[in-house]
């Protein structure tokens, strides 16, 4: 069944000049260009690579990042790993808590084949899961999550917990994989600063982890860090097996605050048409509300604040400081940035912009399907669809 | 076509305290009475009610509020259009900006037999119009648009553009309905206060454009005013002929710290179960990240922030002073209310939680299908479909 599945789909509308607005709009060269990156980088470092496909979530994507593979991937819902499952996947690492209602599911994959790894960092998910494999049939293979910023969840390198949770998994019959941690404090760097202390600091958290657990008689073979900005940065991975980023993929303009990317890596935008001006006030309206945009904010605190997106014209080139100021459902309002001395560009009723996102995971989240363009042409080449729910 | 159509299916999960979380959760009863209350206020002011069904996106609760009907209601996207269309609904007003490259796709709506308004505010736009009017098939009736507060679009009930664009139309050969407002400024409001004078405001604005038109001598019978602040809190109407308001079916955590309804109003949550516990920080970790709740973070500005959601045991009682705090896209951290001297409440692994949305129209947009409650219970005696897309 997964091997026959078509998702790649040719779209009626020929053209970003003419699909219906808003419309998200996906440049498959800078897919191509910020995987290629990013795989040199982590062989060179010679380290696996296991991507997170949530900012995708598509085939056809994660199909870029493993033309003729089956993985392996990184998910954050269960029906993310069943999609993706379907689509041929076959090495997947569930990369959130697992609840305890959730073990049933996560064994039906496993009973498909699956090499299913699962995160816990509680004797309770242990006891849970110990507790559902004395029927004998197989358990998905158990990552401890590691704590390297204080970002989430997870436990800290020394704490004893780590060995009564592993004690618990081996007694139960179950594969323990080691371990696996994720710098999310990253996301508060700027242009670059601090991220290769950041790497060093999640590679160091996670690598100790797993000699605490080694010494006390687990192997843990899965060493596992990730985070997008962390992972362009890191400088030595000695002792970690994989690399998970996500955001990569695609980029955007939180990446490009922290230092991650440039603009132009930026392979997500929104087609947008102008439906009014209100010039007393600066203001160009469009039909791309926060329905389109999502409503992230994830620029608000740094040093430039892009508003709920930057405006680009239709072959994405910045108009510099004009921003998507605010945003109601299906409305948003351009302006030029507070302070800036650039003037209003033309842009008459009917007239179309791209707009880059803040953040590449919640734009796409809000669309069905990415329209795709190649080679810097406005023809919509495919259609490819996303995945949603739990 | 459209009225055998079934949109109501008996979901699998019996109750929410089984379902697969995150989930949304719908309590019908307070749907009803919701709709019961504003509706109740609106005949008393003696004018007719279109409400806007882009909070809910469903046929399902759109019959909720004509359970025999057709009508009228207002719509934020042409999709949302076509889909009511196919419900059986008649009557309706796409109350967003017209792009001229939609003016096609809406002729074909009238041309199904669909009373269909449409929303412009510029000389552009009623232009574009009377071009396509010139092949004689039917057009939809146009509304333009009044700014009443500086909120967003609209022309000031003074313009002299008003009559403008109305002689345009009307040369075209296009009915003219009359004019239309949105109190969006409404939304600065705390606790009620401003909230009469705002919807006095509301409409004097749109009566003296109206007024304006009739002088110039075009009729201009619609008088369309709406926004769920102003809604509930209008006193006199005279000359209004209908109010639009979407959110108060649902209300939300906005609405509540607006001072238009209490807690106990509001009938939407989203069900999480507890997948960890970080004891030294007093955070308490689900499975409800933003991609459960939205990124809309509307109270962030109010003096009660609510974070990214209010957390209340499974019953839907608040714990107080118990918010989403912080959220990535899976993950939802949990914590008492900065500066609370309330007590973390008992939630072990697995416990569940529901959490009332800072904003039901971006919260509902994250999940595929309402799961529905009645009279207090857990068990979900329905499943309602949410349509998306442009």
């Amino acid at each position: 069944m997964a091997d026959t599945m078509v998702h790649s789909v040719k779209t009626d509308a020929a053209s970003i000049d003419t699909v219906e607005t808003p419309a998200l709009v996906l440049d498959v060269d800078k897919v191509d260009r910020n995987v290629a990156r990013l795989r040199a980088h982590l062989a060179a470092l010679g380290v696996a690579f296991r991507p997170h496909v949530k900012t995708a979530k598509s085939i056809d994507v994660a199909q870029r990042l493993f033309p003729s593979g089956n993985g392996p991937i990184t998910v954050s819902t269960l029906a993310e790993a069943e999609y993706f499952a379907d689509g041929g996947f076959t090495d997947i690492c569930y990369a959130v808590g697992l609840g305890p209602d959730k073990i049933e599911r996560a064994r039906k994959l496993v009973a498909r084949g699956i090499k299913l790894a699962v995160l816990i960092d509680s004797v309770e998910q242990a006891q849970a899961l110990a507790l559902s494999a004395r029927d004998g049939a197989p358990m998905p293979m158990v990552l401890i999550e590691i704590d390297c910023d204080g970002h989430r969840g997870g436990l800290l390198p020394g704490d004893p917990t780590l060995i009564a949770i592993a004690d618990i998994v081996k007694d139960g019959g179950i594969e323990l994989g080691g371990v696996l941690t994720h710098a999310g404090e990253s996301y508060g760097a700027r242009g670059g600063l601090g991220l290769p202390e950041a790497a060093e600091g999640e590679r160091a958290a996670v690598v100790a982890a797993a000699q605490a657990l080694r010494a006390a008689g687990h192997p843990s073979p899965v060493v596992s860090v990730g985070s997008t900005p962390t992972s362009h940065f890191a400088r030595n991975l000695d002792g970690v097996t994989e690399v998970r980023a996500g955001v990569f993929v695609f980029f955007d303009l939180v990446m490009h605050g922290i230092g991650v990317c440039a603009l132009d890596d930026i392979a997500l935008s929104v087609v947008a048409t102008v439906i009014g001006h209100r010039p007393e006030k600066g203001w160009i309206l469009t039909d791309a509300g926060w329905m389109a945009m999502s409503r992230d904010r994830g620029t608000q605190k740094h040093p430039v604040d892009q508003g709920y997106g930057l405006v680009c014209d239709i072959d994405g080139n910045p108009f510099g400081d004009l921003i998507v100021e605010d945003a109601s459902q299906e409305h948003g309002i351009i302006k030029l940035r507070e302070g800036s001395t650039a003037s209003l560009p033309d842009l008459p009723i009917g007239a179309r912009v791209r707009i880059l996102p803040n953040h590449a995971c919640a734009t796409g989240a809000q669309h069905e399907a990415y329209n795709v363009i190649e080679h810097g042409g406005h023809a919509i080449v495919a259609n490819w669809t996303r995945m949603r729910g739990w």
